[in-house]
């Protein structure tokens, strides 16, 4: 089994953006040592990153191509530990292009209490839309993480869920989308927690975040 | 409508300044991604971040500039979709010539409270004359942001506000003095928050607010 | 006394090893000024780190050997004060090829309170197969601390120990599992203490722990 | 009045280390913007950092030479805002040698509380002897600030005081010995902080206070 040829360049492409968007999650702190990654949907192929690299040897010639199914078609390591969730995003979620997992240090705490984080800063009203959902405990080794991320963001605003015990996986239209989802979760996760720790954050008024999440998912043209 | 030749040459240094002076947001760990921008006054115009561009390239080519209604008048990509504020400070507080707005993960906490910080450390006596206000929930679309801003800021010693769950935006005669401004108000907002969490911190008196005050804006000339 | 011949590529080979990884603990940011080590066994010696040198001067030219009893074999440096205690783990657990002591911040407040650390991420049950442990206050300068290392860690799934007061150690088949250990150590004792700063963190069941734990040691073949 | 030539290889010697001993605030993450700074002893004068210059351009030929009255003897600049704090410790504790003022984030939370970090680290009892002590609320102008520190470190073993209200001093024979002490004072401030918050650290016996700081002065010959 092999990446058809008419696809070849489209493949190429994502890795090289794959590869260089894994550079953001240290830069952001979103990782430590080689946990994390991101995978972008290619027609029927997904590029992701291989499993236990360094971010150091992230290159895209060291990413791996997957079918929906999670199996490897080209590249020398195995995917990533992560890639059955990712498969089973993309096999039932046909507008999303890119997902990303990450343990970011302030969505673990928030996903180890199993408590979504409410809605109190506008950023999180123009990215998120409201509230960051938590999914189920699921274990790896079977279709139960991908399970669980598409059950709770189906029909949900947010393109970040809190699998409890876990971390955050984030989706968007691309693997960019992606990445940057899961960059502002970690910020809206700690600047929400800060606020907590000293009393308890104002809401926002339900039509106030309505308006700012159609403004910017208008401007922005996210998902 | 272009940018008038007898000011070209100040607004190309404006554009070199506020390109070098958003390096120092994530420097200072201000911004995420693209949040975050910086203006400066030229005139009847100012230099201002365009829209959704990566911290990596914010040249002074990518500088964009605005008249001070906010419409574009020189540049190739939209204005920071904060522009209308920073464009009603210019309009109304003639001795501003810096805007800066940002995210920054402690004066967010405050600001999702909405609660000022209270003046109990030298450094926000010195740079801040006592307390950091909070402004009014705004949300942006039209002017409430900037009058907010404006109606907090006007006859207040301090050059910082923190908009109610949305974040501060800071002032200075130039886009020089609102960095510091903003690089100072998250120190400060950083370690007020640290010192209450566990007990209260000590206040300063009046008296001796008001001398460090005056000293410090004598020394260092600031507004 | 010197190095055999016969081991003299390996303990080159080993402190370039031994070298590179020093210079990951100031960039997951789990040591300041000089503090921290990292050693390697090498057959009846090992590599470690000199005392009081600055992070920036730590190429393999620098490094030290020692044989297992603590005593310098090789190099013109002392080795780091904390010698005695790596080589106490050599002697006494030989699976262990690689040996990590750090400071870092979370895991040594967790050490200040005595206090374990609770299995509540998945993240934990996969490199820690449960809570991490707590060992004895022991002072420099005898065996104490060794022994204290290795009382706790006999028969314990995990790598790490909190050692009261002081901070943890870590080991591993070789220096890099050791090293690894102590990065994500470092991770979950901020993450899960954050999560129990604003409440208390979901237990994950037992047989989950067990089930993540014989998975990750299986596929990454860990000690 | 200038610089006696029998002093003037010492003079620039020194130059050279306060310049770099600079680097190592930012690299600690102790300053913000220009706040911070670090002073060496070199017979009756003492080399000092210019007032509000970015650490960018904090070379030897920017530092300034000043007698122990405080008077600027060498350079273009003015000294540091704190240099009359510097000039009275140095001409009441004839063995100091160097000076550090920072504001760093933890120090300056405890400092706001008035309250003393407790000695519950090996760490801080090999470096600070026993808790790191506050000093009087005193303001800029006169002489307080620098009373207040030599009246509080004198008969001390803790080369560091948290000024309160304003942030710590340290002291040490040379100026490297006062940044090694900033940089533990922080971490110290920091691990401590975080270790109460979710309950009280246990205290480390007197006798083991006394026998750590013993023999780390003892083999790293501090003061």
């Amino acid at each position: 089994m092999s990446v058809p040829d008419q696809i070849r360049a489209d493949v190429d492409a994502a890795k090289e953006r794959v590869a260089a968007l894994h550079a953001e999650l240290p830069r952001w702190e979103l990782v430590v040592w080689t946990a994390g990654n991101v995978s972008e949907r290619v027609g029927d192929y997904f590029v992701i990153k291989p499993s236990g690299v360094s971010y150091d040897d992230l290159d895209a010639e060291a990413m791996v191509v997957c079918d929906l199914d999670g199996n490897l078609v080209e590249g020398t390591r195995s995917p990533s530990s992560d890639t059955a969730a990712h498969a089973y995003v993309y096999r039932h979620m046909d507008h999303v292009g890119g997902v990303v997992h990450t343990h970011s240090t302030y969505a673990a705490a928030w996903a180890a209490r199993g408590e979504e984080i409410p809605c109190v800063l506008t950023m999180m009203a123009d990215e998120f839309g409201g509230p960051v959902p938590v999914g189920p405990f699921a274990i790896i080794g079977d279709d139960s993480i991908g399970r669980g991320i598409v059950e709770t963001l189906t029909n949900h605003r947010s393109p970040a869920v809190l699998m409890a015990n876990h971390g955050p996986f984030t989706i968007g239209r691309d693997a960019r989308a992606a990445v940057k989802a899961a960059v502002l979760l970690e910020e809206v996760a700690r600047a929400v927690h800060i606020s907590r720790q000293l009393g308890e954050p104002q809401p926002i008024p339900q039509d106030a975040v309505d308006a700012l999440y159609a403004r910017y998912q208008n401007v922005y043209g996210q998902h």
